[in-house]
């Protein structure tokens, strides 16, 4: 079943031969691309590397995509079949691209058979590979879901041609592609008597959530290694063939281990960012002090300080939200160092607890327990008007209220229903939530909720903005009118009293 | 006595006194300016501020430093006076704007009269706040140098005109203005029947050290906040009359809170920032990879990780070192909160002890305790090509050499000797001082250095580059010549034998 709720049946594996047939007679004769895994990463790699033409306008490759007959996957290889990318995206080229590989040039199919790696002469890893538990309590408790993963690679090295690029864009713990990857590649090739030389690389995506979805595939700088110069030679040259690399030259790197590095590296980076400020969030609001005022005013300086974040409601994703621990983990498994990446690992923790801020805001509004309390959460997703639910921070906001009892609903703009919280009531209709709510929360701030108006309130409610949604003259206006607000950065509106009730509230 | 061992007499009162009935005589009749304390910010400020022209082409100000008849201040009161900076900048036009000021203009002046204060319609505070040990281990045992401060508030408030602007530029607690400052002087003016409206304001400078100096002060970005509409309007008003504002536009913010909030965080992120890859330099290098390299990579990616640090030798400065330290003082002591600022405080702990890590890197190459090794160590400030020797990382790092025993000597392109450490021997020859080495260290990537080829080592060594001052062809020749080294965020040259005496070395 996928996400939207429609169904797909798990064809038998006869079925799945039959169509594979097919595929292989397509094939023949072309260079052909298999793409491990149709998730976020997958299907998107698929769709750019079908869209690359050659000098002469035909199509560089025929491309398979290859997921599991599971009933937690097939419906990703049947709706790449029907013409149409698997993730709901606001990217309107994403699902062209597909359709268009699939339709029109037909040199994209999905499949979920093994044979498929026979005929590649690239395969591109895009497997997940996700920590059992992001909210670890210390490093020892770090574990990896790694059977996913070595379950892949071991069926390409069943199958895959000997001469075969394998390019790795999982986001892995550095250290992987020789020290995990490498050996089952060889044992499973030496079980069949391969001695040609092999070639393994690492390059890693930095897909983007959102309305540059393709465009952040094929018009965005990408950095690689191989395990050897033939190796990293054959990477360049693949790589080349589909992005834009004239824009944004590729980057080499010594070996895979700095590359998987690199990847990490980045995206702790960004998290720890977002721990930084949470705490002078925390400070701002007990001094009068308007952070998002303060931050705007210090990202002037551009090249030092203008990526500095903004306070928040807290952070979500597939890689933020882990990335670090994978780094982690592989110093203590990989490397068997004793070395603590200790701020780094803080800040995930600080990410984590973050939406428990806005919480204990609520708590201070309400004067008591949440116990009854009718809350509307306004935002599901983690990015502003993408309908992208994975690790939200509103998982932890509302699982968090709902231990105290409180009366939780929610909305988002971006979405009809909640796939990791089904249980909880989804509204259609915001106007008629927020007028049944004793207090609304802004968690995201979708595009939706930032033109509200005060008129659009149609009772006094306890506010929390978690996201700057509510600006200055709109908290003003609805705390005339009686509502009492706070925000998450906001102290001035504490200093201006906005979370006491107004002296005179209008009718 | 001047940095560079010059000396000056301090004047009797009574030449003061005469020396300020001529500045009087000067300043009559026309807009004054005051600057408290001539010190890296103030003297920079006041040249900048007595360039100021009006549309007429006539100077805008007559502008007054005012620092302390003291052993430890008045030189700079007389270096100013004789037509000079008294901070030696690679920027000439900072010396240029003094002499022209002072022997041209004719409307920039230096004294330590108090009467001054009674001259100008705005006083700029530029004196100095420090803390009083930046190697503190818990939030508890920061403590702030105020009495100097203070005090001279306190003489502003004494001898100020009622209606004058005080703007205070000094990097203070947040929180200062409103609670430290603003008291003082009221009580100071009520002393006098002072009944008028008291103008203050807060108004943060970007002064960076190098060859930038004056354009980082006339020429960017500036941030303001008064306590009261007619204070903001003032500060905006003088600071539209010096400062381009037209291509840096001035930001205002709520209060003088967050303005001084916006500094102290604009340091700590930075400082934050340094940290965090400093946990990542001793993953790097453990792993064989190059975090240069890596962070090379990442930097591409502009607006979210174009200002990722580099690995290094340590922080240095007046600043980076301490604001941090600032904000939690104010978080205690001025609102009483016990908040901690965790993260940011462990980054300055960490920047702290950073320079360790290269003694460390020594003691691994050394194989044995450091006592006796002779060892040169090049760079002594904290800035490539500035001599600025402000909190420098080589003092951590020297002191703890010396501790263990090792003969020292240190080199600076950027200077001819160490003010902070006059006892350690300084090296004015480069080749000569290298020639006497067990290990040479490079803690500061001067260009002198980075130009240094595998020729100018006349004999073999052990070399320690803390800061990417050795590219890999020149390590590779050294190590073939039979030198060992290790450098700080380099894992690749572990990996490739570079610490290991090599095989063959060349005669």
């Amino acid at each position: 079943m996928a996400p939207d709720g429609v169904s797909f049946a798990v064809p038998s594996p006869e079925a799945i031969d039959a169509q594979f047939a097919e595929i292989e007679r397509r094939a023949a004769g072309r260079k052909v691309v298999v793409v491990q895994g149709l998730g976020f990463v997958g299907s998107a790699v698929a769709a750019v590397i079908a869209a690359a033409r050659t000098p002469a306008g035909e199509p560089t490759y025929f491309v398979i995509g290859v997921d599991l007959a599971t009933p937690g996957s097939y419906w990703k290889i049947a709706r790449v079949n029907e013409g149409h990318a698997p993730i709901a995206s606001p990217d309107a080229e994403f699902d062209r691209l597909i359709a268009e590989g699939v339709q029109e040039s037909r040199n994209l199919c999905a499949t979920s058979a093994e044979r498929a790696y026979e005929l590649a002469d690239v395969v591109v890893v895009d497997v997940q590979l996700d920590v059992v538990d992001r909210a670890v309590e210390s490093a020892a408790d770090i574990q990896l879901r790694l059977s996913g993963l070595e379950a892949a690679i071991r069926v390409i090295g069943r199958r895959m041609r000997p001469d075969a690029l394998v390019l790795v864009e999982t986001t892995v713990p550095f250290g992987a592609c020789e020290r995990l990857i490498l050996p089952v590649l060889r044992e499973e090739r030496e079980r069949r008597g391969v001695t040609e030389l092999l070639l393994l690389a690492h390059a890693y995506e930095r897909v983007m959530p959102g309305p540059r979805y393709i465009s952040s595939i094929r018009k965005f700088w990408r950095t690689y290694a191989g395990i050897d110069g033939p190796s990293a030679q054959a990477a360049r040259a693949f790589l080349d063939s589909f992005i834009d690399t004239e824009s944004f030259p590729l980057r080499e790197l010594g070996d895979p281990t700095a590359s998987e590095m690199a990847k990490i590296l980045e995206n702790s980076y960004r998290a720890a960012n977002i721990a930084f400020i949470h705490e002078w969030t925390l400070l701002a609001e007990r001094t009068g002090v308007n952070l998002w005022e303060v931050v705007d005013s210090i990202r002037v300086r551009q090249g030092t300080h203008d990526n500095m974040r903004y306070p928040g409601f807290g952070v979500g994703g597939y890689c933020l939200t882990k990335d670090s621990l994978l780094a982690q983990w592989s110093a203590t498994h990989l490397f068997k160092m004793d070395h603590l990446l200790d701020v780094t690992l803080q800040a995930l923790g600080i990410n984590h607890r973050m939406p428990l801020h806005a919480r204990d805001l609520l708590r201070e509004l309400a004067g008591q327990p949440l116990k009854g309390l009718r809350v509307l959460v306004c935002g599901v997703s983690y990015l502003p008007d993408v309908a992208d639910t994975r690790n939200s921070p509103t998982e932890i906001f509302v699982d968090a209220l709902l231990e105290e009892g409180a009366a939780v609903t929610v909305h988002d703009s971006s979405l009809q229903f909640w796939p990791e919280r089904p249980q909880v009531p989804f509204a259609a209709d915001l106007a008629q939530a927020m007028s049944e709510a004793d207090a609304v929360v802004f968690a995201v701030p979708h595009g939706e909720y930032r033109r509200l108006t005060p008129a659009d309130f149609s009772r006094a409610v306890m506010v929390i903005d978690a996201n700057n949604v509510i600006d200055d003259a709109k908290a003003g206006a609805l705390h005339a009118a009686g509502s009492r607000l706070l925000g998450v950065g906001k102290g001035h509106w504490r200093k201006r009293g906005y979370d006491q009730l107004s002296a005179c509230p209008k009718s």
